[in-house]
């Protein structure tokens, strides 16, 4: 039949049906009918990105903001290896994502080719469901599943790995979308309980994941008011909710010394869409539990129940009133003078436009980001999730192009930015509003800490070297202009917030160094 | 006791005695210990790069050369993550490379913190040898057995993975290194049955991995000479000797249909130190081995034999002269006008320097470069074995620091390059004597025959736009300066002999823009 669906249309016509109309891609030879298909489905957005860990991270930022996957297309066992990194941030945040991964034809695939590999061994750590399609026919049906398995509560990332001879014969046939699985109502008798020992014992409410939006952090905030419980967010959220009429809730501490001292006194800590806190590294001489040892964890609502439904029970069954009192809180003045973090901070504060997205990578620059942004209006914050640097440039790319009318404004540390600096040049391909504020202290500061805090007391000087980003110190003016972005540098604060207004108010992508 | 070996210093100390000098190196909190151990064994050189694929591509750049393992540390699963797509190039060039991958502390490990995944099995798609540290004690030994196996013939690669614990514990003990096992004879009875069907049929010889080195290539055109076979070398080669004095191979070319013209009517394939051929990828309507149907492959030499000497057993065998007939090259004059393929190849042939290391991804661009450089000085080629874009510039970082006094040639594909431009930093830092031609063609051009060689007709403006560098078109030259490069823009073939000049003059990195 001369119309009849090859593999590849038929692939991309279910994500389409199932909502998954953007992909981020790299493509290689494997994947070029997935490619040549975008001709015939115009409902799918390919976006092309110049390294696979932009077109993962993008997808992540996509889906934290969209709530539904985008697609990721990558090129083989090592075109996936690169997008692992960012993956591993997107199962960390629990992002629904979806990666397609083309592999040799069926017939190339056992000859040993130079990129031959396991793919399917690689995708393992990173994914919740892994499937190789074995026929052109159950194709369609693979990618409903791959859907499928992505949006299952709390979400995660679902790879699909393609051997190029079922994208390019015929006998496609379009996959029905799946029913989305709810996220599940909490027990009456858990919530009881959890009142019950909120009640009796020197308690605190842990609120992670989906428990940190608008209407879980309000039903947090009735909850705080009735029972004097204190309320912290988990340290590093996939989307936090903030800024003017939402309550400023403390995020536990990265630095286990800090995080013990917030947790201190605590007998039970209610978990709401968090897990039990654990430190980032494990120390010598540092617990890497911060909790005191006899605080019972009790979990009011896991990664896969409706947090926002769980909290309001729970405001309800402790008899709290309707509307949380929330402290009235104010954005910061434009600060002038030298550009050091706290001026940094105010000037993000004061100049933040409505209804953006806060893409923070900053790290150690970014401590009073919180405090100065905390009555800046409505906002969502995405953090690094897993750890694994180089996420915000791409994480900023999908936020962008997930809600074309928001401002996304991302908050990145040097080191980290030189990870995926190639997510600059997606973003002016696509005009996307994207301002980043580029934090150079010309190092990896936060391993300074680190270094002292293993117990490595050498600290030499070629030690040093190891966590020091001069010698040359890398121009990022010069870079961002390289891959296309308007960019300019700030030594003082008056600067920066010129900066930032400007790069607010025109479209397009911006770049400000902001010298530390 | 005081001065007792912590388990990071038995760790460098056994590298050092091992022969392993080099260490590239992205270290996090991890990994601390071994960077402040430093400080106290001299003798290891820390080679910080600015993102894991470099400090991986750059170990097989330095085992390429060198003969011997560099270590390349990597932080966690995220950072071995971020280095695979090298490690699997390093792997198809059976490259001896020792990584070091540091852990979570054992009692860490268990509480799934951010940075936790399943370092093991990300490993082993691109190692030979995996292992995770069992105990402090036992470290030392666990790095001599790395080492062993990174050398054990052919060589690969071989992945430590260390706890943090086991790093900064008391109780180190410096590993004894081990024997390095001998590349293996050849039987006589095996280089007699070769000799007889290079008597009796219709053959040719396909030369790979050692046999790629000068001595071994000598014997072959002994073997030539006296029999008429044709000699063909691996299409990737790991290093190919070549130059003035050096017998010049035809390379089995990369499209099959070339392939396939070069092995037609072939009744042996005699395989020295080569696999059997294979295509690059899988096509509809092409068969995946190029040599006909009815060719016998014939192993002489496995990856593991002594190729030089099989090929000199196999050159008496068959009564060959003592001295093969080289036939005279020259090298091309200086080209002068418009810059094109041609163009540019004459300008490498015309300006390479005495002893030089080319290291090859110039992919589409590099076509005319084999026969413009075949009687140039004697140079060996790099060449990207495992097909994971992004090889050149950290491989060109490690050949450069295996040998300084040898100028490294970087020949570059645009695309390839945005990969890991991360490199040129390492180049500026160390101030290595590495040029990099940067090959702008505004594409990724070989995606172009690859979309319709797989039959994928369409090939409609959107798929078109997903195989296209230009909007915006990234400037090379401020990329380059951004990272701490000389560098120029070629426009003319005029242009790119005197830049070449001029790099080849001045120590340190250069970069030339060649806008083809």
């Amino acid at each position: 039949m001369a119309d009849e669906l090859t593999g590849a249309d038929a692939l991309m016509r279910t994500l389409v049906d199932a909502g998954v109309d953007v992909c981020f891609m790299n493509p290689g030879t494997s994947e070029m009918h997935f490619v040549a298909a975008l001709d015939r489905v115009p409902a799918m957005r390919g976006v092309l990105t110049l390294f696979e860990g932009v077109a993962t991270g993008a997808a992540d930022g996509f889906g934290r903001i969209a709530g539904r996957p985008a697609a990721a297309l990558l090129h083989l066992g090592p075109g996936l290896a690169n997008g692992l990194a960012n993956l591993h941030n997107a199962r960390r945040a629990r992002t629904p994502l979806v990666t397609v991964v083309g592999e040799h034809a069926t017939f190339h695939r056992d000859l040993d080719a130079p990129l031959h590999s396991d793919i399917a061994a690689l995708a393992g750590p990173v994914s919740g469901w892994v499937r190789t399609s074995a026929g052109v026919a159950g194709l369609g049906a693979d990618a409903s599943a791959a859907v499928e398995a992505a949006l299952t509560p709390p979400g995660g990332v679902a790879t699909l790995i393609v051997p190029a001879d079922l994208s390019w014969s015929p006998g496609g046939s379009v996959g029905s979308p799946a029913p989305v699985t709810p996220f599940a109502t909490v027990d009456a008798a858990v919530v009881a309980s959890a009142a019950k020992a909120l009640r009796t014992s020197r308690a605190a409410l842990l609120l992670g994941g989906r428990a940190l939006r608008g209407p879980a952090l309000r039903a947090a905030a009735r909850v705080a008011a009735a029972t004097g419980a204190r309320v912290l967010c988990e340290t590093f959220p996939a989307r936090l909710e903030r800024g003017a009429g939402l309550p400023a809730f403390e995020r536990l501490a990265y630095l286990p010394e800090l995080a013990m001292k917030q947790l201190a006194d605590l007998e039970t800590l209610v978990l709401v869409g968090a897990a039990e806190p654990v430190t980032f590294f494990g120390y010598p001489d540092t617990p890497s539990r911060p909790a005191p040892a006899g605080c019972v964890p009790y979990v009011l609502a896991g990664s896969g129940d409706d947090a926002a439904l769980a909290l309001s029970a729970l405001a309800d069954e402790v008899g709290a009133p309707a509307d949380p009192d929330l402290p009235p809180v104010e954005r910061p003045s434009a600060p002038t003078g030298s550009l050091d973090a706290a001026s940094f901070a105010a000037a993000i504060g004061a100049t933040l436009p409505e209804n953006a997205i806060i893409v923070d990578e900053a790290n150690t620059s970014g401590l009073a980001i919180p405090a100065a942004t905390a009555g800046a209006p409505r906002h969502d914050l995405l953090a690094l999730t897993g750890g694994s640097i180089g996420q915000g440039p791409p994480v900023a790319v999908g936020a962008a192009i997930a809600d074309a009318a928001r401002p996304v404004v991302n908050l990145q540390a040097d080191g980290s930015a030189l990870y995926t600096m190639q997510a600059w040049w997606t973003q002016a391909r696509e005009g996307l509003d994207v301002t980043t504020v580029l934090l150079n202290n010309r190092s990896y500061a936060i391993l300074h800490y680190e270094l002292a805090k293993v117990g490595a007391t050498a600290g030499g000087e070629r030690a040093k070297a190891m966590l020091d980003l001069t010698d040359p110190t890398p121009d990022y003016v010069h870079l961002a202009r390289g891959l296309g972005l308007t960019a300019g540098r700030a030594r003082t604060a008056d600067d920066l917030v010129n900066l930032l207004r400007r790069a607010f108010q025109e479209p397009g992508p911006h770049l400000i160094e902001a010298v530390l």
